[in-house]
């Protein structure tokens, strides 16, 4: 994998995340060093050069890309917003004029969503583009999308989702014929809404490896590897998840410093958490891609880590490098008399 | 608390559950024990008789109703399972002829439902009934709804969903003043679907204590004590929750069996794991509450142990003793001449 991405030349937005510039530099600097990946650390120029010279690193094959502005991580997006020449903003259209091949950002999803999507464009044949999420199952990984793009859904848009959940969990996640489930309340086919029996029949009668409805239980237990929705249901799903597995192990935490003896087993166990922690840390996996947007854009949790923002530049780089957006398009266009003749284009 | 579900006849199906009838009938021994309910258990007549004979608690006061069949856990609802002589059904009809004041089963949730919403009708005003879960957060217990009766809403239904899910809390989860959200994708206003947009103004101008819209993550945090939403985002939100939760708990048993070393901190330490499973156990909750129906019926996760069914007899019996159906009525009769006026009537 690490061959494939290096000498990708990744725009990284030095300015995102709830930790702060350092952080993120750094993630690009150990990207840089142990995945070969050529970084454009976008910010402004005094904050990037400072990081670089306290990482040591000031030498070393990564480039400074000056932008004066930065978006907060928690700002609404307006028209404001947009003027700025944010970090987020020139490093897109670095993308964009060719200058670099992919994009990072652990700042503002909502905001690197817009830019992304207007400053680079939709893909031919995509009618919207979809966030999708990466999230750890128990035998490996689900990619869950749309989480937050499209809070109204038709079928044609989640046909397009299942498409390119596809192609992105074969080139990016490594999965051989990824099992493709459609989000529902039920597994059986009459049951869920309108939209979910209308695109069930989409899919069934598709190339993909479809393998039905599939349940809120479905998104941790490695049933499928792609489960298509409608961004709002996604949204929900997501951020719910996040919070109950954040509760579980602050309670762990709470409860094995009630006691003296319980702090000590705590202590004495704490290899069995850090593994856990491992396990399902989303930050193995490299934050959630962009997909249907001319370009390739992978967004990493506000919470990232340097190790989580290294993950998230290579998986930036790893989908353009592996030609996800190619394959896309040409699958689609494949789709394309099928769809125009079921209506669904 | 007790003290209001005292002399309760509460309608047990005995034949609800992944455990079989010997855990439920239990439960319903440990509610008249412990809580002075009187349970009408209904299920075929010699399986219920055993099961009492073996607990010691054939001469107590708890009534057998026979019902010769059963509704399978799996089993899809159809004609069929409507006609049936089922535990279900005669349980539900207890409650219709006025033989019992509510209705509790660990079974099959869509035949309970199904069967009460025929049997029993809707409340007065109520314009769609529906099912309701309770779940731990980090500081008590939310309440969700819908959480999988109506898989499409319009506006008018959730304002009622917020009205019934309020008067619960009060009655049932005892919270003085519940804080009502409107699940949607982003705190702000304008943010969710044309439909959370439409329920915000409306929830905005009522007598609740809207707190406004929230967000996946505000399912466990303790931020509100009721959130609405239609059935489709709940039931997935709720099986996703419940899976995850599993998981996490799976992955820490493996992790702290790799090794002997570990497997003696695991056994050290069982106490906070202990405590831990019972502060996020479902069992203490009760059961998910169907609202709207006439008739006070509470459906049990089909996992429950006895310790679990005797707190959703317990909630069921809470309940009817509270009068929570004829406050439901009350304040949607108050509401109707602006509801009328609103045009959401």
């Amino acid at each position: 994998m690490s061959q494939t991405s290096a000498g990708v030349r990744v725009a990284v937005d030095a300015m995102g995340g709830d930790n702060g510039p350092g952080v993120v530099v750094a993630g690009a600097v150990q990207a840089t060093r142990t995945l070969g990946i050529r970084a454009l650390v976008v910010g402004p120029e005094d904050v990037v050069t400072r990081e670089l010279r306290i990482l040591g690193a000031a030498g070393e094959a990564l480039e400074v890309v000056h932008a004066h502005d930065v978006v907060g991580m928690a700002e609404k997006v307006s028209r404001s917003t947009l003027k700025k020449r944010s970090s987020i903003q020139v490093a897109v259209e670095l993308v964009r004029d060719g200058k670099a091949d992919a994009f990072f950002s652990a700042g503002n999803t909502a905001a690197c969503w817009t830019i992304a999507k207007l400053v680079l464009g939709t893909l031919e044949e995509v009618d919207r583009p979809a966030l999708a999420a990466v999230v750890p199952n128990v035998a490996g990984r689900t990619l869950l999308l749309d989480v937050g793009a499209n809070a109204h859904c038709k079928a044609r848009q989640l046909e397009e989702f299942a498409v390119m959940g596809d192609v992105y969990a074969r080139a990016v996640l490594h999965v051989a014929n990824p099992r493709i489930g459609l989000m529902s309340m039920g597994e059986e086919e009459g049951k869920g809404t309108e939209l979910t029996r209308e695109v069930h029949e989409v899919l069934k009668g598709s190339h993909l490896n479809f393998v039905g409805n599939v349940e809120g239980r479905d998104v941790f237990n490695g049933k499928v590897d792609v489960i298509v929705m409608d961004g709002f249901t996604g949204n929900v799903v997501l951020k719910a998840s996040e919070s109950l597995a954040e509760s579980l192990f602050a309670l762990l935490r709470e409860e094995l410093s009630r006691t003296p003896f319980r702090k000590l087993w705590a202590w004495l166990s704490r290899y069995a958490y850090r593994a856990i922690k491992k396990r399902t840390d989303a930050a193995e996996y490299g934050g959630a891609p962009l997909l249907g947007v001319r370009g390739c854009c992978v967004i990493g949790h506000g919470s990232s880590n340097a190790f989580a923002v290294k993950h998230g530049v290579r998986a930036a780089a790893e989908f353009f490098a592996s030609g996800v957006n190619g394959r896309i398009e040409s699958e689609l266009r494949a789709l394309a008399p099928r769809r125009q003749e079921a209506g669904t284009a």
